[in-house]
């Protein structure tokens, strides 16, 4: 049987907290006997969530902090100063190997700081990537970075495609990933100056399915697997996905609603629809793991409910079991502390 | 009555050259009698275009070359070495002043390097930006710059938020245009080193209304008018608007035929949702010009119509009737020579 994985969760982050947050992560121990989750938090909340569950007692435990991290906070300061704040606290279980990971719905901002502050990085890795899964035509494709690291230099993106491509076919079962670079043009001379220098680096990578520059229009259809950008054009590229998709809908629902015949059509094609939109939210597809560090760091929506915080802890669950980060370390040759 | 306009217009390029160009030309002239059109390319193949159909032939003048820019060349060999093409003719009529504008569905990389060099930039305006219209929920709203300088410097931005102000203001008709700058959140200390840079300046313009950042997830949703970043950024949320509609839209299709049930109301809805999705093709936008040259350069998509064709012609008469140069000259504090 697989080892134990023990997720420290922040059961104060995100909209939904600590309700929903709870809710997880009862059902993730009841449906699932190798998972222990440590919840982190304000323990007479908690422990009033907790009362409303049935669940075995030795898989969950509480942790009592007394400070919160809120969205608006700057993430620095907060990591630094708010020392019983639960996702300080959190993390250091993870540093300390009191857990394998952790997750948080709370503020993005400080859950990338706390990642490489407290958490810290595998020696050699230069850059923790941010590293979600969007929605495409074909399944899915791993964006990474969506956001942790703004004006990477072209190691860090090597570094990513390679932990990108370990994540892929680990984690999604996807054989020899493609790993694509986000370009302007499909062209090897295309490009910023960013992405020039980066592209025969790649290109002369031996250990990953490098297949070229991947232009924007072609990341929905599925055109590779592993999308590799520098954070900030990866936080556009993950931001318009939402909100192109969400403007998109409401047009068409207006659309339908726009006529006595449409109105009618509306009521029958609904159903249909509505799985289609839903295999289109991004927001559906659970964590965004932070890579690249001693331990594992996922950050799921601020809105996310019990069935998103369930999935996350269960993607730890495959992180500690697929050996995601000895594979990482094997890979970009560092060596095993 | 208006000045005349006069529009060189590239009969090779695009995919539905030179039929479809010669179409748009003449629906034109049919339409509006202050316009006249140059078609420059191979006189055989236009004059046989011409012979179908009826117009004034003092406002069509066919200007024979013999050589083609075809869609891989490198462009800026292919603007040094083919002089007698069709686009090197067309962009030098616009530099001598024999037209006001030149409009092209060729190459764009040919269009961007030949503004440049050809046609030359306004005196003190530092890079000419690529600005198409794209749609939103609101209606539409500039990308400036999409394409055209990779890399560029805070400068070039603050100046592209002033030529895209003038332009929304005269050519859409929006009063005081909110302009944004493209932002991974929306706090002034957000973003990388090139927005952090910019931000303050544009704060500090007295001549635009600077609402602040806009995250990509608020621009389908039409949060500003004119939204400001640098070209690598600008072509990633361009061709992403492009992917992500149309993949949206060919699964919902396809969603609709997975039972009887939607099939039946997709039938019903099928008029409403061509609409709302029409109204949302980001090709159907017409033209972008490339903006702070001595004339105007349009770049219409590669599959343009006879009716984007028209449309970008007709673009053409408001920019030099609405004087978007002369103003963009005032604004910008440059002297005009």
């Amino acid at each position: 049987m697989a080892e134990i994985t023990k997720v420290a969760l922040d059961a104060m982050g995100g909209d939904n907290a600590p309700g929903q947050i709870v809710k997880g992560a009862v059902e993730a121990v009841n449906e699932r006997n190798d998972i222990e989750v440590i919840l982190v938090g304000d323990s007479q909340q908690i422990e009033s969530e907790l009362k409303k569950y049935q669940y075995d007692e030795n898989k969950i435990s509480v942790v009592h902090t007394t400070e919160t991290i809120s969205m608006d906070e700057p993430p620095v300061n907060a990591i630094r100063k708010k020392k019983d704040s639960s996702m300080v606290v959190a993390m250091n279980m993870v540093k300390n190997k009191e857990a394998d990971a952790f997750v948080s719905a709370g503020s993005s901002g400080a859950i990338l700081v706390g990642g490489q502050v407290i958490v810290g990085r595998i020696k050699g890795i230069e850059r923790p990537p941010l590293a979600p899964v969007i929605p495409t035509a074909a399944g899915v494709s791993l964006l990474i970075d969506s956001g942790a690291n703004v004006d990477a230099r072209s190691s860090h993106l090597v570094q990513f495609a390679k932990m990108g491509s370990v994540y892929m076919e680990k984690i999604a079962g996807i054989k020899n990933p493609k790993v694509a670079i986000v370009n302007i043009g499909a062209e090897e001379e295309k490009g910023n100056a960013l992405v020039k220098e980066t592209f025969p680096i790649l290109k002369n990578c031996t250990d990953i399915n490098f297949i070229g520059s991947i232009e924007a229009r072609d990341i929905p259809s599925g055109a590779a697997d592993v999308i590799v950008c520098e954070a900030f054009v990866g936080n556009v590229i993950l931001k318009l996905y939402e909100g192109l998709a969400s403007t998109l809908i409401s047009k068409i629902k207006a659309g339908m609603m726009s006529s006595v015949r449409s109105k009618i059509g509306a009521l029958l094609v609904k159903p249909a629809l509505k799985n289609t939109l839903k295999s289109f939210n991004v927001e559906k597809y659970g964590g965004a793991p932070l890579l690249g560090l001693n331990g594992l760091v996922v950050k799921v929506h601020g809105n996310s409910k019990a069935i998103e915080v369930k999935n996350a802890i269960f993607q730890c669950e495959s992180f500690k079991n697929e050996k995601i980060n000895e594979i990482i370390k094997e890979k970009l040759f560092i060596e095993n502390e």
